[in-house]
């Protein structure tokens, strides 16, 4: 897979031996403020202004093998625009993403409800950066209480429709189907995304938390009646939760194209800084409810705290915190397109978006000693010949 | 097939310990007064909103094979915009349905010509309703007596774009076409319906008083042209109009996904409470004329008479009227997803609603003796092979 | 073939036992008067509005094997929006053609240029009829003396658009292609009506003065890129041009469902009285330049006018113009399911119109009789087997 | 392949006996000035207005087998839109090819940025043209230098939506896609480019330095999702860059249909005069640099600058600078459909569409010669059988 560094993508305006913006420059903005004023012209100038930035380990592949270009890191905005976070705060946190080089913005409604895509649309009025320069991932979402639930023609299109309105934005750029609906024909949802497509409201359709089959079973039908393919596949990748990522979906990007975009709760809550604190990640249900996807045991809890602690020591080992090691423990996986951070604060994304530069430093001795702490490497059960069963 | 109910579907605002609201309550509208104006805004407290009654009995399930989920009672409001009824009086028989958790509202041009979608549009309009939260199904009418007969794709594409202007509608979530056209390529009616749906007039097609060979014909078309294809057929099925729905409905629906609304006329003259005045039912000529597809001899209409007199006496054992036994009949048979209640007034309605109640009281000996004097359990002539009679 | 009578069709308004309106009532516009305003309601009652008037012998066809009803004469208006007619005389033209139950109304931009849509688009704002009562056929037309020539995609968009744009309306009924271009791809050709159907620009779309061969061309490619196929051929026919007619059509008609709309210069210039006139119509030049495709040598015009003076004797005998008889023999044809009348004045028309009372008088003896006088009944060359050949 | 002369496609208004233009004429405008007025009537007089003036050997040619009909000479506005030629010259030198007959105005972002699209723009906007009667054909250009590198569905869409934009039209004729992108599937690229014209925002597509292999691809794309297959590739042709056109576009056209339109970098240099000022073409880095896609060594450039005095020789032979035969040579080959000429000034332009004339002259000894001097005519390499190998 060929890849394009941060540093040449920032084009003319930086220039290669231009040095990377500190992290003052970052954080107080001045960047896009010099690039704002080009932001609303139509010249190549405006184009050049686009990254002025260059952050080190930054690079932009195509997601799944669609045309499309995506960061390697991506802001998953589900912390940003939580309560508790002013929308001036958040505002920060996608101007420093967005001049960071990070062009992936993942809004989910299950985390954050409809108040993300109202608050991002806001802030992208106001930037006004050319939309070109910008990928913006949404979620049709529905759950078993309501009676949207499903994912109808009905409900996919209104849904789109309603993200649509919310964003101020002429198009998607992707729409993830949030789960599969086992009640709803695969032939009704890929012939309604198609539509979305063909309708102009998005660029490309991919899924989240589907397994794989379902991922298989909407590409079959996709080829059957002529419809747009999915390009991703949304799912939940860290040290705790690898089968998926790293048995089915290399299979899935090599066979049908469909790539990977990672998100990590534990990332996200190991960014926090809470684990740092001392105090026990997992125990906290309110982390365990909001962000993560299935339940641990208390015995299961305890023995991924005594891992978390032999990986602390090895963060401190490469001089990086937890959060940072698994970040780039996960940007390691040449699967993971594009992993999502989580961040509140411009802080918190500035920390994270370090973490870029430590995958170099994973070396097999270091990957070696990580598995070896973990200890869950996942293996495919052995094929089952039904033949050797006569 | 999955189903679930209403309770579960009313979500957080009453809570599956809350009792379920009084016949006041529903009559007076007092539940809707309190949800509206959440009504209007895009947060998940609106969504929950929707449904703020439980109406026991009360069930969603898919319509066909499809991903839209209807209620299985739905509103046929072709006698709730005819004449005679005001427009008061229709609002609040629609009002009533929609809080009791019914999200389908059947608009039949050929019973109560335009005005029903021009009633039906504003009423929607002054209670703005969520619009995921309601199922509009109307009809392509086509008589043999205008100019505009036959399912030309002009009359079809005129008709619904009339239909979306009387009904001030974004789209129409069924559009149902009346009687298949001999005269017409089916070719024609699939590629119509198709272009209705991708320009999002519609966002599902179906039949009403088609042949289940006619059916099988639009879906074989839709598949070699690589149209949408139909998700219901909307039938005439009560005590003595059985044939179809029973034999050939299931059919149908496992090998295309064609599901059943049935409407009747039967239940609905019952309703009226017109049988309980002692007037007997089918000699009344209007009825016959105006709501039943087909015409009995005087004998007929003698015998049946007679089984209503037996049926009327176990509906007194149940402790119920006729009609609440009719439509609990109705709603016993897993083919019928969607069972059309026709009211012209909020008592008549409230009363139809309880016999959701009354379905799991018709167990296997109450079924035998209703089977016993019906007398008319539809069987398949044997299959005459060809070959036997060689 | 199924047939409806024009009395069958006027429904409510005037009922089966109602006299057929006057000459005087249809000339001076009484009935249009009484019915328009029910023409802009939405409600029944603007559909019986539409024929008020019951011509005998008109019917309603469906033309090809598509789903649209065509009136069996429509007005050709080549005459009617040439030069020398005044705007007020041609909107009575159009308005008598209406109130006779005509539904058809043709343009053709080669014989008129483009006054003629601007004039019926005129014509049909002001009259404001129901758009479902009329249908309007005009045609994409293209030279080889323009920079527009060829029936490239973009001409052929650019042409209907501006069509729309002259009638003034939002669609139109059949858009006619004319003349079939070697030098275009039908790939392209197809593929761009499907596009004009597709984006609601015309409902139907058909050709004139296309080979039979040419028609099956454009059909084969409609099955293979899955484009609507045309539903009607224009061709040329009366007493003297009768080949393609008589033996291609029925069996175009039969297998891909291509019908037949005739236009026939020699019935349009024998309406205008000039045969009567003593006035030989065949030497006049201006005649056979504008109307007629093909040109006849003095030899021929003269064995022609012998045999028209025989007709004229018949005609006398039946007590018809002569005119009125090359009429009624187009529609004895039944593979004619719509033959389009020209007029100048609405004398002329309401003589023509007549002509359809003439139809069931042509039985099978005068049928033999002007076969006898016109000596000229079309055959196909004997098959030659290639295997004979051997 | 047929043709039609500009003399015969001038129809009504000049006729085929009047006088040519005078050179005085078309340089000073009186030509369009005098048909400026029927511009923007919908008649037919405005349709002969469209070309008053009569340039010999002007011709009309369909674009591959499409049935776009372009003139053999083009104009390439990559100079006239350049910097240092002023708005008003520039609208000149458009002015000049459109009074002359050419009908194809190309636009090429890569080499004049979005500038070109914006005054062509204003000026057709002045102009007002018939828009049938021109041709605009611009490019979807990508870079590996900035994020929207790629052929994206996104910035496929983005690219056409912006050029119509600063073009201010309602469609361009054709949207060429410059270079394949091997990092994005060939589907999205056939369907992006199938969407573009299913929404109305082009009438076709073709491509720009592709390999025959390349356009292969795309159009069996194409056939296997049922999209709209490209017309024409853009190639670099002249006397030293032959390989592509000669041996592999003329296979293009014929299996596939797909066209030639040539730019020349070699004509455009000549015609600036620069070589007859005795100025070494070739040493000249900002030439190279600018306009041509290849870059020859030092040797390479001396044995061509030898080969161009012998070629000066033999155009002063035949009374024409070289310029003017090296267009001349380009047009004489057959694959050529459309030679795009560039000009900065109206005298340049003049100039080169003299050369027109002179193709009738390069008889075959004068091209044997040419062939001579240039000792470069391409050849396949055997084809080396894999069986011969064994």
């Amino acid at each position: 897979m060929e890849e394009f560094s941060g540093a040449e993508h920032a084009g003319g305006a930086g220039g290669a031996g231009a040095a990377p913006p500190t992290k003052e420059q970052l954080l107080t903005g001045q960047l896009t403020a010099a690039g704002a004023p080009g932001g609303q012209a139509l010249g190549p100038g405006a184009l050049a202004s686009r990254q002025s930035s260059v952050t080190p380990g930054l690079r932009y592949r195509n997601l799944g093998k669609s045309g499309l270009r995506v960061s390697n890191v991506g802001l998953g905005t589900w912390v940003t625009f939580a309560g508790g976070v002013s929308e001036e705060q958040a505002e920060e946190v996608v101007r420093l993403a967005y001049d960071s080089g990070i062009n992936v913005f993942d809004l989910s409604e299950a985390h954050s409800g409809p108040r993300a895509e109202l608050e991002l649309g806001r802030i992208l009025q106001r930037r006004a950066w050319k939309r070109a320069s910008y990928i913006v991932t949404t979620k049709v979402y529905w759950n078993t209480k309501s009676d949207e639930r499903g994912l109808s023609r009905k409900h996919l299109i209104e849904s789109v429709k309603a993200s649509l309105a919310r964003l101020q934005l002429g198009y998607i750029d992707v729409v993830i189907v949030h789960k599969a609906d086992p009640m709803c024909p695969m032939e009704e949802v890929v012939r309604a995304m198609n539509h979305v497509i063909c309708m102009g409201w998005a660029m490309y359709w991919g899924t989240a938390r589907w397994s794989p089959v379902e991922v298989m079973e909407a590409y079959t039908n996709c080829r059957q009646f002529n419809c747009v393919t999915p390009i991703c596949e949304q799912a939940e990748y860290h040290m705790f939760c690898r089968e998926k990522t790293e048995l089915y979906m290399p299979e899935l990007y090599n066979k049908i194209g469909v790539g990977l975009m990672a998100w990590s709760p534990l990332t996200m809550g190991l960014v926090s800084g809470r684990l740092e604190d001392g105090m026990p990640l997992f125990s906290r249900s309110s982390f365990k409810n909001k962000y993560s996807s299935f339940s641990w045991t208390e015995d299961e809890t305890a023995n991924k705290e005594d891992k978390l602690r032999d990986i602390a020591q090895l963060a401190e080992k490469l001089g990086c915190s937890v959060a940072q090691l698994a970040i780039a423990w996960g940007l390691k996986n040449e699967s993971v397109q594009c992993l999502l951070l989580g961040a509140a604060t411009v802080d918190q994304l500035y920390e994270s978006i370090q973490s870029l530069q430590l995958v170099p430093k994973l070396n097999s001795s270091t990957m070696s000693e990580l598995e070896r702490i973990l200890d869950n490497k996942p293996t495919r059960p052995p094929m089952v010949s039904t033949l050797a069963l006569r």
